[in-house]
């Protein structure tokens, strides 16, 4: 009897999940916005991270974003540069994306970020073998908390959304994963609340891909094993 | 008939809930654990903030603070100094110390900050109009979640424990209050959750000062104008 294995998939979030870089961004964005002469608090600039530049711009500036958007932009960006030899992978990291490709479930990095900042994130993650399919803020018109980027990943790799999980650690990757259709795994890593990530359809929250990994036979991701194997 | 009004007072937290300070710790705690060979995690030194520096050291060093903490503190402080330059009050902070001194009602800066650290705070907040007393780390043998800070800061101004209201962003804040049988009223302003502040015993939480002074008249701490008046 032939067994016909479906491509099963775990889309990744890098920033705050992969990379500790949560903190990185805000404190480049808030930079920026002291620049501009239109401050924003610390925290509200954290919570709006991983919305992508546009939708975090129109929630942080309101109907100063037109203004202001370009130049708040431009100074981030260099400010995000000159962080980034702090950008530095979370303890497991690397092994949980190996664990991964090692079931034969395709890996893939499913964020929304700018070309630039992948390929700084790509650098600091160092595990380009354990990929399958990587998106990027231009695989998607439009970001998390819409499901796009979350459906070109699937996309890129075959797999359909329930053979799939993503694991984030915003409140916009679990959104997101929800209007997808993909089940969703929460880290603590990126700085949110395990009861904000259960509340953003969380079906099991972990401390950090350490943590994930220890655990992950129990995990959801376990569930992608059975169906490949 | 003569009224005896009792002595009521609001303990402030002042980093992350007066000042926008606790993303400045963040990263200069995190520039310094780097500098000394031992990175830990940005989110896992956000949830320390709050700790005085013995106890954060302990928690994120482990058996290492021992060696590490003097060179860590030292580089802390120093990072801390350089950003000095970007702490801001929030919107409404000074506004709302305005609002309870006008109900008369004593004002109390009840923190364990270093002097160093401490002067550079009052410096950003400019309200010392408002103030009837302040602590510091010299004020007592142990910090928050301990309820040493909150005994002293209720002894300087002769106020009983079931006339005070400590307004504060971590759980720490809320187990010190608990503890010292204070009530206490959260701000999400230092980037903990709603979920964590009720946790740790908040009767109420409001998103930052300028939220909390808009609704002060149905917050916990209009029991106090009561009492005074």
């Amino acid at each position: 009897m032939k067994h016909h294995s479906r491509t099963t998939a775990v889309l990744f979030d890098i920033d705050g999940t992969l990379i500790d870089s949560n903190y990185l961004q805000v404190q480049a964005w808030s930079e920026a916005f002291d620049a501009v002469g239109q401050p924003v608090d610390d925290a509200r600039i954290h919570r709006a991270i991983a919305l992508d530049s546009s939708k975090l711009l129109d929630t942080l500036l309101g109907d100063r974003a037109t203004e202001l958007g370009d130049d708040a932009k431009a100074r981030h960006r260099t400010a995000y540069q000159a962080l980034s030899g702090r950008l530095r992978p979370f303890s497991g990291a690397r092994n949980l994306l190996a664990a991964v490709a090692a079931h034969r479930v395709a890996v893939v990095l499913a964020t929304s970020a700018p070309e630039d900042e992948l390929k700084l994130l790509r650098t600091a993650l160092d595990a380009e073998q354990y990929l399958t399919a990587v998106t990027s803020a231009e695989d998607a018109e439009t970001a998390k908390p819409d499901p796009d980027i979350l459906q070109t990943a699937l996309g890129k790799v075959g797999a359909a959304a329930g053979d799939a999980v993503m694991v984030g650690d915003t409140v916009w990757d679990g959104q997101a994963a929800a209007r997808a259709g993909v089940a969703f795994v929460g880290l603590r890593s990126g700085g949110m609340a395990e009861a904000e990530l259960r509340t953003a359809g969380a079906a099991a929250v972990y401390d950090d891909p350490a943590h994930l990994l220890a655990n992950v036979d129990s995990s959801p991701l376990a569930s992608l094993w059975a169906t490949t194997n």
